[in-house]
């Protein structure tokens, strides 16, 4: 693992990091936000899966939960969104192939040799962030944007163990039922839709999926709420299971960083609280 | 005037503007955060100037003062820190023309055509906000990095009836005596150091302009301290004046906006508190 940047911010230090992954088979970069904190001390990792498009500088940049995991004692992971690299396939629209990869492990050639998000995010990284940094792996929260919110449910209710808390920023709910989830979801798993359900929130959640809570915010002036994400999906699937969420519309906002900085320190307090010792 | 870009954040409007410039010659473009407040109400305006290469957005992207900004209920004003356009005459050097206005007027050519940044912040924009959004122009203060620290010292130590407040993160305090001044100052004001003292805070403090206060915050590890920003100077300035100032070093933190957001919202809040009605 190589150090490409540390920089002092808000009580603690925002780092950037490269190592070569042995799921993906390239190169992949994430930043680590740590508070100052006891020598010894181990402190609660809350990852952030970002959207389309986007690198782990999106979120270091713009997302301005620093001075809130700071406050609170908690470490800030954000990995990329996908393998990287000259050698590494991908599509001519954002929303397949590099910046896209959904959190899957893709099935399909030529995807599948690199895209293998869900092993990166569920096996590797933990393991790398384990090793190198003063995280207690047994207090693990998850958070998302779009894609990303797709991921952090799905990552998420697949493994309730792991996290003690679970939240999204206008996530993705039904990749099963919308144009994003149907392109990338053909193009890495293939056409059989059963195969799709795991990679699914409301799937997974019919099919008996359980977290103890969720916290979901949603911009009302979001221009991909009604053709991809869809939230009612996921209001609709928790009512039918019983599953416990809070999820809100927030009128005025839309699907920037803008509207995620606004919620991003609310929500960090929420994934704090039940991060506690 | 025209509206590039409006978003909800953090319980107000974030916009971004241009307008064709009668000072520059030029479309100029600057961003505003309006906190949400009852119809007919004036809010007090902060003025922030930006750093050498830096545009509107950088602060608008990195500086995380909205949440503070609504807090206190104050507007944000981020200004261009230069003309731009094909027909504005550029210098190779990141340093000097484009994205280098150094807040002055330029007497020499081929510059003074269009850099004439401190008409352009003292008398343009100032008339654009007031006229266009819900300003209280009886309450502003400025605040400023790097470039723009050096822009908000000298603007408000010229203006003392305008700006009840003004502070800066890592200001160049002394353009007579550092490389970056030299450059600009001689590029814009020709080779008579006399002309260059009305955009020297340092000068301006000695020649007997004065401020109720100042604040500075300073990093420690910000590598242009010791060959370009000289904090020192400006102590001792104020020191010999009897100008109080609080000029604080911030161990460990660089030049970065990850150095400027860690302190953005207690600058705001020392402002806010200057600008109460």
């Amino acid at each position: 693992m190589e150090q490409v940047s540390a920089n002092r911010s808000h009580g603690g230090t925002q780092s950037v990091h490269t190592h070569q992954s042995a799921v993906t088979g390239t190169a992949m970069t994430f930043s680590v936000f740590v508070p100052d904190h006891a020598p010894g001390t181990k402190l609660p990792v809350l990852w952030y899966l970002s959207g389309l498009t986007c690198t782990h500088a999106n979120v270091t940049e713009k997302g301005e939960f620093r001075a809130a995991c700071a406050e609170h004692g908690v470490i800030f992971v954000a990995p990329d969104t996908s393998p990287r690299g000259d050698d590494v396939p991908d599509d001519e629209g954002y929303d397949f192939g590099k910046g896209a990869g959904f959190y899957v492990n893709a099935r399909q050639a030529p995807w599948a040799a690199n895209f293998r998000m869900r092993d990166y995010i569920e096996q590797e990284l933990p393991a790398l962030i384990a090793a190198h940094f003063p995280a207690d792996m047994a207090r693990q929260g998850i958070i998302g944007h779009s894609m990303g919110g797709h991921g952090a449910l799905t990552i998420g209710l697949r493994n309730p163990q792991r996290f003690r808390s679970v939240s999204a920023f206008s996530p993705i709910v039904s990749p099963l039922n919308c144009p994003w989830g149907e392109k990338a979801l053909t193009g890495y798993l293939g056409p059989d839709k059963a195969a799709w359900r795991e990679y699914d929130a409301c799937a997974l959640i019919d099919d008996g999926a359980r977290l103890p809570d969720l916290l979901v915010d949603q911009g009302e002036a979001d221009s991909f709420l009604e053709g991809q994400l869809k939230t009612h999906l996921l209001v609709e699937a928790c009512e039918r299971a019983g599953q416990p969420a809070t999820i809100r519309m927030q009128p005025g906002y839309d699907h920037s960083y803008y509207f995620i900085s606004t919620f991003m320190a609310e929500h960090i307090g929420w994934h704090a609280a039940r991060l506690k010792a």
